[in-house]
């Protein structure tokens, strides 16, 4: 499959076209960005330890009859994915309190939550990525009320099936965020990444952060981290 | 009826106990506040504009099958109301898009939407009144997900009742704010005022506001434009 011309940037990603138009080509960058982009910097390896993070994950979603966009690992820091439409919605599911969540309803980070929740956050940098009721999506027609419905179901399923996978590598997975797109055909389909750039996750024995609050907070080398979990996850970081 | 002791003070009322334990004397204050207590000023004749305006409005209400907290307007700044326990949450309804759903979802202020929407905000000053999703309310435990829906439905019947009552006298009912309590029989009652404080109105010839916005954004006297909403709504302000 050879890499056609570059479709999209993001901050972590670059897509890019095959000669199967329904398929892309992803190249995860060396970038880490935190705070809607105001701290950057490039780290190298990370692009490496989050493709191969991802790809552990999602093919782990598989085989739990969870569908992904993932297609193959076809490099160190590539994979082929089906092409979808992503909807601008940055769905985060969260198992503890911490970051935003904590923050807004004036809790302890670390509490447990009675029962994992789901959140929406519109994906539009220039807004601050604003949390949005279901009442503001429908406003702005980013999902009808059903779609709504069907990523939030998805989103907990895939909570079920990440926690007993995270909490046998000793891992608390504290909350993460997923983006889903829809196919030609319609259907919403798991996209984007799951990786330490895009979950909390704690060390159970000794509650250190594994994940990129590691860069937000200036706690240690990103890489050191990342590839902790890549290595209890089965992955060779080589 | 006589006053008793106070037993709460918020930013615009005083809320005292009578010799009824079920009936609470409310008396508006000449307080006018905005962004979360941060620019204050006295104002003469405030606390009776919003006393007899919030009077009319919810005869008005009681009239179309909505009944409230309301008992009776007992002097110029006075009401009797029925004692219940506030739940911690504004309700706020919206027709058009102003303030910070404007700036929340990047929409142009003035943009009339598909249709109302309600929304819910944690009372609670030290976090800044953040928005909640249902899920937040449920966490918090600040009401059940059959009360969310109660309160859903009675904001937009309100709604409903105010809307031809404002469009009469030629003025938008942009949005409002609610406030809902509970009675010692677990009854849901629209409690709180309903006022130039709690809406945002807007006349319809001059595009005026006829609000708290007046004060929030220094675009003139308070008092007169609301006693041109007390006017209108058949009110006398002496």
């Amino acid at each position: 499959m050879e890499k056609g011309r570059l479709l999209y940037e993001g901050k972590a990603k670059q897509l890019f076209a095959t000669e199967d138009e329904n398929i892309l080509f992803v190249s995860y960058k060396d970038s880490a960005t935190a705070f809607n982009g105001e701290k950057k910097e490039e780290i190298d390896g990370k692009g490496n330890l989050n493709n191969k993070i991802t790809t552990i994950l999602f093919q782990q979603l598989k085989k739990n009859g969870i569908e992904s966009h993932f297609v193959e690992q076809i490099s160190e820091n590539e994979q082929l994915v089906r092409k979808v439409e992503i909807i601008p919605l940055e769905v985060v599911v969260r198992n503890v309190a911490a970051g935003s969540l904590a923050k807004r309803l004036g809790m302890d980070e670390g509490i447990l939550l009675k029962h994992p929740i789901v959140e929406f956050y519109y994906k539009d940098d220039a807004l601050g990525d604003p949390l949005l009721t279901d009442a503001h999506i429908e406003l702005l027609e980013l999902a009808k009320p059903e779609e709504i419905e069907i990523l939030n179901r998805k989103a907990l399923d895939i909570n079920q099936v990440l926690q007993p996978i995270f909490k046998e590598i000793g891992v608390t997975l504290v909350d993460f965020k997923l983006e889903f797109g829809k196919t030609a055909k319609g259907e919403i389909l798991l996209a984007d990444e799951i990786s330490p750039d895009t979950c909390r996750l704690w060390d159970d024995e000794t509650n250190n952060k594994l994940d990129k609050d590691v860069f937000r907070r200036n706690l240690g080398s990103l890489t050191e981290v990342y590839e902790i979990i890549l290595s209890r996850l089965g992955g060779l970081s080589k």
